[in-house]
């Protein structure tokens, strides 16, 4: 990040986006409505309005309660933006010092997650006064940030792909005949919330989708789960996002019910010689194409090239699908020790009745890959750790 | 709405954000990627990505898909923009008379919830060459429309309170000693997910967080689940979103596990009885400020005011949190038959280790109200309706 800064000639960076957050101070915000000023030489200070829990907030981060509520201050926004004003005043820094992504899209949900993330366009508007407009090579600069995990961030987003094994496994003893799509995934949603308060986790939530029979053809377009009852013959496919304490985990799995008709097995084995392939080609220093190609040229030899319909995989780890280049045809970014991306070659068939995709999450590594979520038989028990990560 | 565009010289609005579309359409967004031109004197034209599920937009609403997809379409937001601008091209309509909202904060979520809205910020800096900045006083006229829900919304969030009745159900069941705060919170959103399939219910999903004993008394600041075991002598609070075909209930309860000691069991006794205050005065025309005295007297009159740190509703239906003049001391706004309201006292008291608040959503009626949250053994069952709404 002080690389970054300086190559930008920028002496801060406010960061207020969940994974901002998470990515420059471990911290993941409840309301999404705090605020980082991450300084070039000097230690960060993080924004937090008066309501925030306290008891995640990593240790040694030098935080700043603002007023909030709305009977004693129905303007919380101005109160802060002029505490950060004075406090990059102090440190003598101007705007155009002063870098910051404003837009909420495509950003990391915050603990409360039911409703967009409170920061209102007014606010925005409000810190124009103090910030620089980034220019494109800045915010490029920033999101290849994303790229490369520590060796914390590692072990959670390994943390993200345990729990949310504990979720895969509720969804293969669920997926039986007889039961509905939507009842499967909210059995696997249940699982992955329940760890909370089991090894250190303070928040844990799973976003399953169920896909039966037909419906499964319709994964490579969209994820939901329907009402459909899970039928003998069916392929069944889990798309799970899981957010463990801000890090995520982005997984796959296609079930086989019964006996499928031999032209729907086949979907499933080739996706997953595909798959498997492009597991296998995984090293430093490859470019992401190739990693595409391995799984695309399987797909292809099957005559089903016009059913892959998207990409190979992407990064993951601070938001559901981080920022930073994908693995697609042609790509010739290569992959570096550090870098967490999926694989999740799909085939989807509406003519015969099934669509299957397998996708994992694999951590490169100096002499190669470690896949981060293939576990089996992960359990995690309650502790006293209370909320304490 | 109409009247709404013609009062600000407008001759249409563009509506992306998930709630407005709701409002305007009865259309939920899958992605989030949707557009609406709602026309001053034509019909509404709809664009949807092609990769949206298509089986749940209303019957009758004009739809035109855009492309989208990572292999064949990188920027599928430029090609929505120029088919945006050649409509209005088309229908002669210079940029200031078009309206919209820009910002995503505070918007409902898309049914894909896991991801923040897609829509880019260049997105919308590509848009303003086809929008006029809407004035603070359009905005506000804007906001204004959530405020009256027609009889198809009144069923609509009806339905919503059903179903959110199933998970409190569900969180009297499971509020029991020995029982941590996230298997309760687990097990109300998995019911409230199971709904799906259910009574042309294409989309239910609940956010639940449960704080017990001391954990209660923070529930004015914020409401989440740890690991906590709920004990005897315990108030349990549930705080529940629930949005169903986008549709909004925003609920809370507080059970007493076993016999809390006098002084935390009075705590429930006083929220209860404020509660049943404000609901008791809600009628047409009265205001606002009236409605939260009737609540804040009673917890005056125990001595507890100071406890009560927030207001007692708010608008409630299209989002969590409805724009609109709150229940707040003092708010002159009245009351019209056809707003949908919550009512939420809250006492939470750190030194006596308990919490409590009690939320209903209540229609205004000609004659009085209707509580639409007070729903005693509610159960759908799964029918062969699909998706179809």
């Amino acid at each position: 990040m002080r690389t970054f800064l300086q190559r930008h000639n920028l002496r801060a960076w406010i960061a207020w986006r969940p994974d901002e957050l998470v990515m420059l101070s471990g911290y993941f915000p409840f309301w999404g409505a705090s605020l980082l000023i991450y300084f070039a030489d000097a230690e960060p200070v993080l924004f937090v309005p008066q309501i925030e829990p306290r008891d995640h907030i990593p240790a040694g981060l030098g935080v700043q309660e603002y007023p909030w509520g709305d009977l004693k201050c129905s303007d919380p926004y101005s109160a802060l933006v002029s505490t950060v004003g004075d406090e990059l005043i102090r440190a003598k820094i101007a705007p155009e010092q002063v870098g910051m992504n404003r837009g909420a899209a495509r950003t990391s949900l915050p603990i409360q997650a039911a409703e967009q993330i409170p920061m209102p366009e007014s606010f925005a508007q409000q810190l124009s006064a103090l910030v620089a407009k980034p220019d494109a090579q800045t915010q490029a600069g920033f999101a290849d940030l994303y790229l490369r995990k520590t060796p914390d961030e590692m072990a959670a987003i390994r943390l993200a792909n345990r729990v949310a094994n504990v979720g895969l496994q509720v969804f293969f003893e669920n997926a039986k005949p007889g039961v509905r799509e939507a009842e499967v995934a909210a059995a696997v949603e249940s699982a992955i919330y329940r760890q909370i308060g089991c090894g250190g986790i303070f928040h844990s939530r799973g976003w399953a989708m169920v896909q039966s029979g037909p419906n499964s053809a319709d994964a490579g377009r969209f994820n939901r789960s329907t009402g459909r009852r899970l039928e003998n013959g069916d392929l069944v496919l889990i798309e799970l996002g899981t957010c463990v304490n801000g890090y995520w985990s982005d997984l796959t799995r296609t079930a086989a019910i019964g006996n499928p008709k031999a032209e729907v097995a086949r979907i499933l084995t080739v996706v997953r010689d595909a798959q498997q392939a492009a597991l296998d080609a995984i090293r430093p220093g490859i470019p992401a194409g190739h990693i595409d190609a391995s799984a695309r040229d399987k797909i292809a030899a099957e005559g089903l090239s016009a059913f892959f319909t998207h990409h190979t995989g992407h990064h993951v780890g601070f938001r559901y699908h981080d920022p930073g280049f994908l693995i697609l045809p042609g790509e010739s970014a290569r992959l570096e020790p550090g870098m967490v991306i999926t694989i999740e070659p799909g085939v989807y068939v509406s003519e015969r009745g099934g669509g299957a995709r397998i996708e994992d999450n694999v951590l490169v590594t100096g002499a190669g890959h470690e896949v981060l979520s293939r576990i089996e038989g992960f359990t995690n028990e309650a502790d006293d750790r209370g909320n304490r990560p």
